[in-house]
């Protein structure tokens, strides 16, 4: 699949989801330490904390390429992302609900919020993507999006793990994740339609594929910073958060 | 000093150097190993890679600020800085050093410069860094450059123990560092000194600061991921330099 030759956009497809494969998140250490109970309450907060960052920001980089996406269809369609995660009148939206998940965890939200608790390599990462996706080709913006094919795998087995082995976790506290269930898989369909039919030539091909890789490594680079800081060897950055 | 009332220029100066004697990546655990003969040559090889970036886009992100500077004299200042990295035809600058660094702890040089190895926690902390002295107002562009106050001093460690504690290090083999003692103080005398005269609100000093803060996370993140892939827990990021 890596070779530089044109591809069918189904193997196209194929290539993409090789790529979450073998580097998405769900392979990370962290991640099993997380929904295999391993973690304490502390570390649950640090994680909570963390990636408040990621969710808050989410929308911010689906502005930025709202704002370039030339048709009104495509704009209507990635509108939705927006409307997901910030709500509206009638709902509470992503970055609510994950700050209630923060909450719940035992954080004061107004501390989440700040975001002033936050490793650098969380916010690094964050605020990469958030550039990538203002900075590289739109077809690659799309594509970056792509990791959503993998979150449904990711998300069932941390809410299963996280209900079964925390037991001042409960299905409330987890809320965000269950609209994610349907709302990922309408939004990647849409992205990797798009991306099939725009990546046209064999650089556009590579090039989406770098950036699927891309945002594999901004979600993996997270779970580092997580994992050094408050695992193993356990250095936290100074000013970062300090578990109770 | 953490009082947002305005500051003194003197006192600006004072809480600057606070930062770093609290935040300097001189106090990282990974710089200790370095230069305590602690690490493999695998281990040090990392460090050349994953650092070579960092100098390839200090000229980059010196450009970026070097376009923003209104005044001629600034900009004659600030140019020199560019020179000193890129070089010219009687000099080969130290990026070109830094490479030739990385080629005699036994690195294939054309594989350093392709950055196709290195930690994407390193990226994100570099790129980082050229984002904010592109976007962030011209005095904290500037502040952020204030780590060298602090450079000679662990340059020295570094150096001295280097030779000291691996014998396959030579004088040669860390040339890049001898002109950044001349360098890098004449540099941030003259940035403290523009810090000191154009942070004139409290909400500037503050922010300038801020600044100083960051960029010393920027360097404290590489040395974290570094040492979260090459020594504790050890977990190199899927597509990394792993040591032969």
């Amino acid at each position: 699949m890596k070779t530089d030759r044109l591809m069918t956009p189904d193997d196209v497809e194929a290539a993409a989801r090789q790529v979450g494969a073998e580097r998405y998140h769900i392979h990370h250490p962290f991640h099993r330490l997380l929904h295999g109970g391993k973690l304490s309450r502390g570390q649950v907060q640090a994680w909570a904390l963390n990636r408040y960052y990621y969710q808050a920001m989410i929308p911010v980089k689906d502005a930025s390429l709202l704002a370039r996406l030339p048709d009104v269809e495509d704009r209507r369609e990635w509108r939705r992302r927006i409307v997901d995660h910030d709500g509206d009148a009638g709902s509470i939206g992503g970055v609510g609900r994950w700050l209630k998940l923060a909450e719940n965890v035992g954080l004061d939200p107004e501390y989440v919020r700040s975001t002033a608790g936050i490793l650098p390599g969380t916010r690094f990462a964050v605020d990469a993507y958030v550039h990538f996706v203002r900075e590289k080709s739109l077809v690659e913006a799309v594509a970056s999006s792509l990791t959503e094919l993998f979150s449904p795998g990711i998300i069932a087995e941390r809410v299963s793990g996280m209900l079964a082995n925390y037991d001042w976790i409960h299905e409330d506290t987890l809320a965000y994740f269950k609209p994610r269930l349907t709302q990922a898989p309408q939004d990647s369909v849409w992205a990797l339609a798009y991306v099939k039919q725009h990546a046209r030539t064999a650089e556009q091909q590579q090039a989406v594929l770098g950036a699927l890789r891309f945002k594999c490594d901004v979600l993996w680079a997270q779970l580092d910073a997580l994992h050094f800081a408050y695992v193993e060897p356990g250095l936290v950055s100074p000013g970062a958060f300090v578990p109770a």
